[in-house]
């Protein structure tokens, strides 16, 4: 409507880490998503090492026979979302990099950090590029547009540290124990696998 | 086809909880859904407890942050499906003795066992009957039509004890870590959440 005062719907907070299966699925689907109900995302690079500390709890491969299955689903459950997925030889590994990488993005400009993290993801469940790896890590930097040595210039500079300790402690604040995590009009969701829900609760409003 | 030689698909295995919120709505759509795909369900009543122990896990309500999402997760999971729930104060609770008449009847009947474990789940979860209260437990089953005394006497029956342990031994000999959880055409799923994927998979085959 012309002139109306229909406020805007608020964006989804999609809480992720770059070395998380599940993140990654949900990283495909969660902008049209959005963009088909008029919401934008507002993507949160954290570390899931953080926030199982805080929630004391462990990647599901850290577990005898769920080990086995969660190996088995991740690959599944790409599949059924028609999402490429093979999992890394090195799994989970550390993403601090990638993730600090991500905030200064999103100082300068989030949709170029949203475009790092689907990079990112990418790059690491598709073709095996290893964000712990800092040359590989590095060379994917390069390849996406910053210039030689930022990448890493980011990722050491203590300003870049503390945005991101900073996010992981507002994530755990916001309750977020796991990724994918999103939050839309405050009500939390958790998992790839929320999807459906996600969709219901944007096409109808709380149910 | 009259003198078909065809194979009968072969039954879903469908293991559950008692206390379990996720297998009592998976319990409400299982049944249904794999008679459209022409399949039966071979229910296994088990005692989360023992695949815990056995994979190192514990109830998400036994975690920080985890419980209060699970929760809410639970009762909206139930809405999301159309199943009544309403977490119950005491939650969760042990549920052997349910499990031991759920395995005696079995031996006599199956489908009476199923039309016990469908009972009991909606009783704990919709009404409020707390399997774990002796008194409720056997007027529970004097209402499905047990007579006076008899569950209490087969929960009391070492070889009802024997065989929830033997089943318990067998989940998690197939690999089973959490509740509900299927096997279907020796393929795992776990999770109420994974119903799209079960769906897919019954009837397409493997994908």
């Amino acid at each position: 409507m012309y002139g109306s005062t229909m406020q805007r719907a608020s964006p989804i907070d999609f809480y992720f880490d770059f070395s998380s299966p599940y993140s990654y699925i949900a990283s495909e689907w969660v902008e049209a998503l959005a963009a088909r109900h008029g919401r934008t995302v507002d993507w949160k690079a954290i570390l899931l090492g953080a926030t199982f500390q805080a929630a004391e709890l462990k990647s599901p491969v850290a577990y005898p026979l769920k080990r086995e299955y969660a190996l088995r689903d991740f690959e599944r459950s790409a599949r059924f979302e028609g999402v490429p997925l093979t999992m890394p030889p090195k799994f989970p590994v550390p993403t601090q990099n990638a993730a600090r990488v991500f905030w200064y993005l999103q100082s300068v400009d989030p949709a170029r950090a949203t475009a790092w993290a689907r990079c990112g993801l990418r790059a690491y469940f598709a073709r095996g590029v290893d964000p712990s790896d800092a040359v590989a890590l590095e060379a994917l930097a390069c390849e996406f547009g910053l210039a030689p040595g930022e990448a890493e210039r980011i990722w050491s500079d203590p300003q870049w540290k503390l945005r991101l300790r900073q996010a992981n402690d507002a994530a755990i604040a916001a309750g977020v124990f796991g990724a994918p995590f999103f939050v839309i009009d405050g009500e939390p969701f958790w998992g790839n696998d929320r999807r459906a829900q996600i969709e219901r609760w944007l096409e109808q409003g709380p149910f």
